[in-house]
């Protein structure tokens, strides 16, 4: 993935439609506080594991705020995700989410919730569901790659090569591929792999 | 840890001194794009082992963010973690916080750098630097609990209810957190423990 970048500009952030900037007043136990934060949208994250590859199937996306804070940062190492932004169950946006970015059809019953947490406590509080869903080739229906101009590139990580990502501190990744990585360690006997 | 949370007002946020809203535009590969993000500061956390307890030491603590999402959330489960916000190195910022939230003395030399990841990559795109550290009781040195009515308060994980936190999804946590401990698990045998 090759991305160039031109014609950088940085401005007030006026009217949104993604985010929302807050200044929030409440007392904990008694103690009056101030917080800045951002209002976001939830979102659905899910590890796919080719199972004829031996390898997940994973997303590189250019993401703007990483490369305003390290330049050499060019594309970031993600799962398959999607905001949880429409009126439709966190398992159906997982599942058009596949489709959309990956180009995979999975049905609903196919996909396992792993867990959930909380993606940034301290700014925007906004929580991550988690699944995992096994594909074979023969589910792929076309190239994936986003929506709307998203530039979604597609990468097979080998299950062998886990490690060599996450220790890698050139290329960037988020804790919640990191950790969905190191579940499926943990778990692949039991999911008979 | 009981949180009475009252007087709970949001409002716009104006001035801020924390985190820095901002619309950016650019070019990616030809294509014009706007993007709404927010500028925050990067971040250590540290997953500290006390090898007598056979437990890791987490903290617990109100999140007005979390809290805003899910007001049933009243404190999250987190790495001892700190902002990169002062003219020192990450390491030492690491130790200052071990020592400040969890009131252990550790020395630098004795950090253990996992590896580190970007905790929100459409919004803040900022980094935290994972490390590890074993403790035991004789680096106690006070009760912890933060500075400036952090209000934070300690909480020893046994290492045989690592699952029991993390698939508790009542229990908020972040990924770092999560990924941290799966680290433990794998490694445990190399680390001696």
């Amino acid at each position: 993935m090759i991305n160039i970048i031109e014609d950088l500009e940085i401005g007030e952030l006026e009217e949104t439609n993604y985010i929302k900037p807050i200044k929030v007043k409440f007392t904990l136990n008694g103690v009056k506080k101030t917080w800045e934060a951002v209002r976001s949208h939830d979102s659905v994250a899910i590890l796919l594991y080719n199972v004829e590859k031996k390898a997940f199937l994973l997303v590189k996306q250019f993401r703007i705020p990483v490369y305003l804070n390290d330049k050499s940062i060019k594309y970031t190492y993600e799962l398959c995700a999607g905001l949880v932004d429409k009126n439709k169950s966190i398992e159906e946006i997982a599942v058009e989410e596949i489709d959309e970015e990956c180009g995979y059809k999975v049905k609903i019953e196919d996909l396992k919730k792993i867990t959930s947490f909380f993606t940034n406590v301290g700014v925007s509080g906004a929580k991550q569901h988690l699944f995992f869903t096994i594909v074979n080739d023969s589910q792929k229906i076309h190239n994936g790659g986003g929506i709307n101009d998203e530039q979604i590139e597609l990468f097979f990580l080998d299950e062998n090569k886990i490690d060599d990502l996450l220790f890698d501190e050139s290329k960037a990744k988020t804790p919640g591929l990191m950790f969905s990585l190191y579940w499926f360690l943990k778990n692949k006997d039991k999911l008979g792999l």
